[in-house]
């Protein structure tokens, strides 16, 4: 019998995973252009955590979770998203304690138990920020335009950036009974999950792709904004248009989380199926509170890197070849097979990709190994030459072939 | 009501991630160098491929699994250990059929619920390698080298490499016999630990710390082995002398892990409590088959990351600064402060790690921030400058400021 991995999740190859490194490496490089610094947290949370911080309301809690008890008896939940324990961490070590804002980044794997669709995993990768403890627009529109930049440096053409602002909770309590008295008229005309969504959470149902014909003539929570929201959106775009972040307004954007307040926006692209929208964020500021922290306000995004991925793909980026070996050796005859493991092993201590043959297979097989992994250079070490103390050095773009003392070949290849 | 994370993780936060962001890029170079590609499998997988891949009659499946049902209704159990889910991975992607040998990596999470002490968590991470396809002793001596100069490169003094012989099937069958000829009679003055083991798997009781003293004169299963394995074991041990490694012969040293054939190694070190292996892994000719998969022999390792930070830091082993920021701006005057976003912007895209006062603080405590960050230049930009297009650059080290032209700003601390 074979095993096969779970439904929703990937394995990541060689050959593969190099674009993975590749996003990674660019986003921890941005981040210290920014100075964010990573913070990692547990891969499970209490359940509780993630009721508490992502929303009993949403999706994601009521239905996505991959929840389980433990050996302990204690509700355990795989996390779903990344914001709702960095938060936990930033309050359970103090980190507000800091004379400075707390800026964080994290890379990792989140889980959802979601309908599978093309672009949609369970287990699913993020690359977030958060920057906690500062109201000002600034940092908002730095948020965006980092993750701007990291699309625009991996390579994709084509990402668009979108915000809105979905005020303060106050607000947005007077929005919801505008809005109601424009949706509950048209309920019936709804799909399902906007009409299950009308009583919980009406923000969303305008954000819905199916019922946008519906929805001409209703309100705009940009009507509704009062003065201090409507200062800390202008300051957003003014800031976003210093940094020439090319940006569009959208009223009914709101995200899948509860716990945002002024700034929301999104990054979109086409070339995922049905998906469009691959990464956004926005504004906490009651969010560490809720979750029993200090009243510190927050800012932040999550990227989802499968999609990032993906887009790479499609808008065929080639990146630059990672994983090269420097050099293959090959040995002829026995003393010679002999001392190669010592060749070798000086080669890597001295910061040389070096490779051989394990097999015992001929020559012309082990010269074909070499051109697989697009060698620099093959070594070909013999009797005679070991005898001398030297080893043929083949140069694989020039084709040119000399002889060099066996203990001069880490320079030979370095120089 | 403050949340807390769950007993046996933890938080690695700006300040102590830098080690883990160390060891871990020291592990990739060090993979690079030998040819080892990186994969990443799941977090979780189903239940029965740990069962079968790491043994039944292990304490890992027997007692410290994470194991939990899905909405699905399938038994899903997040990895104890990278092995099983990264040979499932060669069989299911039929890696096995590309012409050279399989040399792959993987860094990452892995979840046991054991008792907590010092250096054991509940969510660990390993790094690991696995080289699948080829019975040639040079590879078993090549894992055991690229561990043993991943610590040597990291800066630990005092790791002492281990080795044994667990022979073939065969073999250990007669061992056994012989073995439990010699427990059976002293099995009342065992620890429980041993007595529970001594028929399950016999050849772990000799590896027990507690009964040592009643294993004088225990046979020895060096003194089992068959021409085949006394071959491989003393070529193993040529290679290793061949690369420098020093090692040690321990006939007693027998993995956790059923799947053991011919090569067994650990990696021991003082400084972690009880715990002196910090590291270790063997070849396994049997378990690619005995996952469903073609008869494909294979060695690896696995080296517990958590021991290798704890023992740096015990270690007192410095680190070269990462994180550093290059330059602090500080505006002073409102036109300034407008600015100060786009010169921010323009440097990060430059490549250049920049940061700025989010809190609308005065000048002074700014200063403070530029201090605490240690950077090598603040830049104050004045309204009267900026009219003049100009900014004042400092100097930390020296102390020296000049005015340089705005647009220049960004060469000026490059050059």
């Amino acid at each position: 019998m074979a095993f096969q991995k779970p439904p929703g999740t990937q394995d990541f190859l060689p050959g593969s995973v190099e674009r993975w490194q590749f996003v990674e490496s660019k986003a921890r490089d941005i981040c210290r252009r920014f100075n964010f610094r990573e913070i990692r947290t547990p891969i499970f949370e209490f359940t509780e955590l993630f009721q508490r911080g992502v929303g009993e309301a949403t999706d994601i809690v009521e239905k996505e979770m991959y929840t389980f008890t433990d050996r302990g008896d204690r509700s355990i939940t795989l996390r779903p998203e990344g914001t709702a324990g960095a938060v936990r961490a930033f309050v359970e070590n103090k980190l507000y304690g800091e004379p400075d804002l707390t800026k964080l980044y994290y890379i990792g794997p989140m889980f959802r138990y979601e309908r599978q669709q093309a672009g949609r995993y369970r287990q699913f990768h993020q690359f977030g920020v958060e920057a906690l403890g500062s109201v000002s627009p600034s940092l908002d529109a730095e948020v965006i335009a980092l993750g701007y930049l990291f699309y625009k440096e991996i390579g994709l053409s084509g990402v668009h950036v979108e915000i809105n602002s979905v005020g303060t909770p106050a607000v947005r309590a007077v929005f919801r009974e505008q809005l109601l008295g424009f949706l509950n008229p048209i309920r019936e005309k709804l799909c399902k999950d906007c009409q299950s969504r009308i009583d919980r959470n009406p923000l969303r149902v305008l954000d819905c792709k199916v019922d946008q014909h519906h929805f001409e003539g209703a309100p705009s929570i940009l009507d509704s904004l009062d003065e201090e929201c409507r200062n800390h959106f202008d300051a957003v775009q003014r800031h976003l248009s210093d940094m020439d972040i090319p940006f569009s307004i959208n009223s009914r954007l709101v995200r899948g989380l509860d716990y945002y307040s002024h700034t929301a926006f999104e990054y979109k692209a086409k070339g995922i199926g049905a998906i469009d929208t691959i990464g956004g964020g926005g504004r906490y500021n009651g969010l560490v509170a809720d979750i029993g922290g200090p009243d510190q306000p927050g800012v932040g995004l999550g990227l989802g890197l499968e999609r990032a991925v993906i887009l790479l793909e499609a808008q065929e980026v080639q990146l630059e070849r990672l994983n090269a070996v420097d050099v293959y050796l090959i040995a002829l005859g026995e003393a010679a097979d002999q001392e190669l493991t010592k060749v070798l092993h000086q080669l890597r201590q001295r910061g040389i990709a070096a490779e051989r043959d394990y097999q015992g297979r001929k020559m012309k097989a082990q010269m074909k190994s070499a051109d697989r992994l697009s060698v620099r250079y093959t070594a070909i070490l013999g009797d005679d030459e070991l005898a001398k103390g030297e080893i043929a050095l083949k140069d694989m773009t020039s084709g040119e072939q000399r002889f060099v003392p066996l203990d001069r070949l880490a320079d030979e290849i370095l120089s």
